[in-house]
């Protein structure tokens, strides 16, 4: 390095840098380079050696001079030299596609705008207040300007801990703003808590099938997982939980009372008590995800929805000795680009707030003040019910097309809220099959093999049904009736 | 650093290398250094180019000739230097933490308006291009309101990647915005990079002192932690690195090239390459913090500075097979509410950007957006040339005020840059109480106890100097002064 630096001029170093800028993508081809004059500031080098340089990548065929304008890239291989080898970006052993590269495709779907979205559970802009939150981050950033661009310490925004404190006391928990903590999203909520609660080695339960989230994170802090069998209309089995306790050393249950992901499944009263009960005879801690909660469908339009208002407890409002850790976020009721959640870790507070003061320090501070501004205003609940309408309809509107265009033998779930319908496809029929299929024609679903560590669901798939409503999606509806009738046929003459 | 290694003769660079052993005890005082031959042999440099090496050595006073012997070790200091801060004697044994309390009861003083915060290194607002920043918030809100409300999955906005990759040319580090991911602020990213590097149960090697953050992560991911000796001028000593490396099952080391937290240290080229080479032959990562790094003083005013135009390489910039892993942020530079922050996780790029899904998602849409708005309309550099300006001269008002206030015999480190400022307190001082009593007169500072795992440091405080000068600053400074000199004496009495 040294001796090189010691025999080339300046401007043929500079040249070399840039070029090897070029190629790497850091200058795409058309982009303007920095002006001569810029060049020079930046590096501390004189205008005429810039200039030399500047025309020296000319010369190869790396740059174009524009008149009154500048210099921009030409071409990301120079005149006539041989295409280079772009620089190295080591992976590590080259590995099996895994469940959670999986995953990542399925996030990467959401972004083409071609797909029509039934994979990840994202609820299309249309159905967000976007332009009333538009409105608050602009108030606040006018008004509390420094504010929102100063350090908000865990446990985070006090104003906006006390809104949430009072909207918990509408699932049934009385808690005060205090024992609230303000996260970068339901999954960081999540994690903290996990962190807090167990230690890698430790075996925690979940329901089966479960959000693949859960697994994929338990899988990077080292947690093993028992999956406990679940019912799809009152989720998990207290009795088969019971028998596992006695078995298995169970530090933690991650579960979902209202609204679970795949199944939509609510847990009735009775036993969320029962399950309260269990985990204080057992001294276990249990963790309840409850994104969905607020989401709950408009009966009696919703036909499955077991109550009335559609109304149901939290299994944090039983909870007597701080053994229930409560997690939510606002990723499905405004924007999941607000990474805004929160948490009631009860009692391993202190501990989350360690956990979260030095991994990540807290959630954005402009996010939390926009928000507090937003609900402050009292529009949230207009928006929830006009959002929980939306998916009530779409739920009917779903179940109507698949009894129209899937096979007789495709059976549903009857979810009471949530953005989730889990549908089990004909016999013999594979839903990763099935999800490649419907990919290539711009169909986005997920494979439920993604729920569980086994490959007891390979034979359904999960849709989003936060969408709106159009020609296009009942076209994509009646594709994949086609695709799974047609999978059903190829299985029956083999 | 382009122009430093080419105005710099190799004898030059010999001899700083050289210099830098004895500073940090390689070569002990009266030591014999090896003969102008063996070290032609050694460095594979001539042998006339090591005698003006040790000539040269010579007359700064490093070194003394004797006839028919050769050159011994004279001075740890050279010349007419003012006494320096000693090279930290870490014990070389693994350790836990237990300082957490402590920092969070720091964190809280800075969120009252009465104290003059010497604590936290958080840039005082006046100092932050806030209005700047808000119009861009206002400006993509405005114009990109759907995109700054959706997710940006891992690893980030591309356009901001790609602003991240120019940048980091100035750091002489040639990369693609592909390697790169946005991160939750810098701690995050040396959260996922530490998780993707490291199981829990490992060994991971730090800088003695170093930043008290650094060792409660590594406490909360159960990474076991071994303090290495390190100078407060060129940081952390290469010689006992490679010692412990032969000793111990060191996976990481975790570490700063420029502007360190709490020495301000800056490694030396030769020394930063050695790193590398070192943890090459050891097949172990770096994972380097260079959240300090934009913030050089600026020469010749910063006295202490080490190159003229204040550019120093960064150790990523060396790294050729991925091992070395750096992190930063805008925390320090723009806006610590941003929760904005970076990373190069070299061979580690699939497990850090699989981290962050299953566990925070993504860094704040928002923030990338404006961020982004604000690199592209070319203000950064503009600020920072000023704020550099700023804690370069805060620099040497607060050694200034130092010399005016404090007992004769307290310490000062020289720092290159960044925000802190180490001061070795008069024997028998002890930090704590003196943290304890400033806090009463509404100071907040650092004791050195929190920056290792060791009572080693309990001499020692750390200052912020990102904030404004006032006179309500000096009076902080004179009744800080007060108190040590007050604990001095009673210690003397005692």
């Amino acid at each position: 390095m040294l001796e090189r630096t010691l025999e080339k001029p300046l401007y043929l170093q500079l040249a070399d840098g840039l070029a090897a800028d070029i190629q790497t993508g850091v200058y795409p081809v058309g982009h303007k380079l920095p002006s001569v004059r810029k060049m020079s500031n930046l590096k501390g080098i004189s205008i005429s050696t810039v200039s030399q340089a500047y025309a020296w990548l000319e010369d190869q065929g790396w740059l174009r001079a524009k008149p009154q304008s500048g210099y921009y890239v030409r071409s990301s291989t120079a005149g006539g030299e041989e295409p280079r080898l772009p620089v190295s970006q080591p992976e590590e052993t080259p590995a099996e596609v895994t469940k959670a590269d999986l995953i990542t495709g399925l996030l990467e779907e959401i972004k083409l705008p071609s797909m029509v979205n039934l994979g990840a559970t994202v609820g299309d802009a249309s159905l967000m207040p976007h332009r009333q939150l538009q409105q608050h981050f602009q108030k606040v950033s006018r008004y509390q300007m420094h504010e929102t661009l100063a350090y908000q310490f865990s446990p985070g925004y006090m104003p906006l801990r006390q809104q949430l404190a009072v909207r918990m006391r509408d699932t049934g928990v009385h808690c005060s703003a205090s024992e609230i903590v303000v996260t970068h999203g339901c999954v960081e909520a999540l994690t903290l808590c996990l962190r807090a609660a167990t230690e890698p080695g430790d075996l925690i339960a979940v329901e089966s099938p479960c959000y693949y989230g859960f697994l994929q994170l338990a899988d990077l802090l080292g947690l093993k997982v028992l999956e406990i069998p679940t019912d799809p209309q009152t989720g998990i089995s207290v009795e088969a939980l019971e028998l596992a306790l006695t078995q298995w050393p169970i530090k933690l249950v991650l579960l979902t009372a209202r609204f679970s992901n795949p199944h939509g499944s609510v847990i009735p009263v009775a036993r969320q008590k029962q399950l309260v009960k269990l985990a204080r005879r057992h001294d276990i801690d249990l963790l309840e995800d409850d994104i969905y909660g607020e989401l709950a469908f408009i009966g009696p339009k919703g036909g499955d929805s077991t109550t009335a208002d559609g109304a149901h407890s939290s299994l944090k409002s039983w909870d007597t000795d701080g053994r229930v850790m409560y997690c939510s976020s606002f990723s499905k009721t405004l924007s999941p680009g607000l990474r805004l959640g929160w948490c009631l870790p009860g009692r391993h507070f202190r501990q989350v707030v360690k956990e979260q003061t030095f991994t990540t320090f807290s959630a954005c501070t402009i996010s939390q003040f926009a928000v507090h501004s937003y609900l402050q205003n009292g529009h949230y609940d207009r928006h929830l019910r006009k959002l929980r309408q939306t998916i009530t309809d779409n739920f009917n509107r779903f179940k109507q097309e698949i009894r129209r265009f899937f096979p007789e033998d495709t059976l549903i779930s009857c979810p009471n809220g949530g953005y989730c319908l889990w549908i089990q496809l004909p016999d013999g029929v594979d839903s990763a099959q099935l999800y490649h299929l419907a990919r290539e024609r711009s169909i986005a679903i997920v494979p439920g093999t993604l729920f569980s560590n086994s490959d007891r669901f390979d034979q359904y798939i999960r849709l989003n049904i936060a969408v709106p409503w159009s020609d296009k999606l009942e076209q994509a509806m009646k594709t994949l009736g086609q695709l799974v009738a047609q999978l059903a046929k190829q299985r029956l003459n083999s």
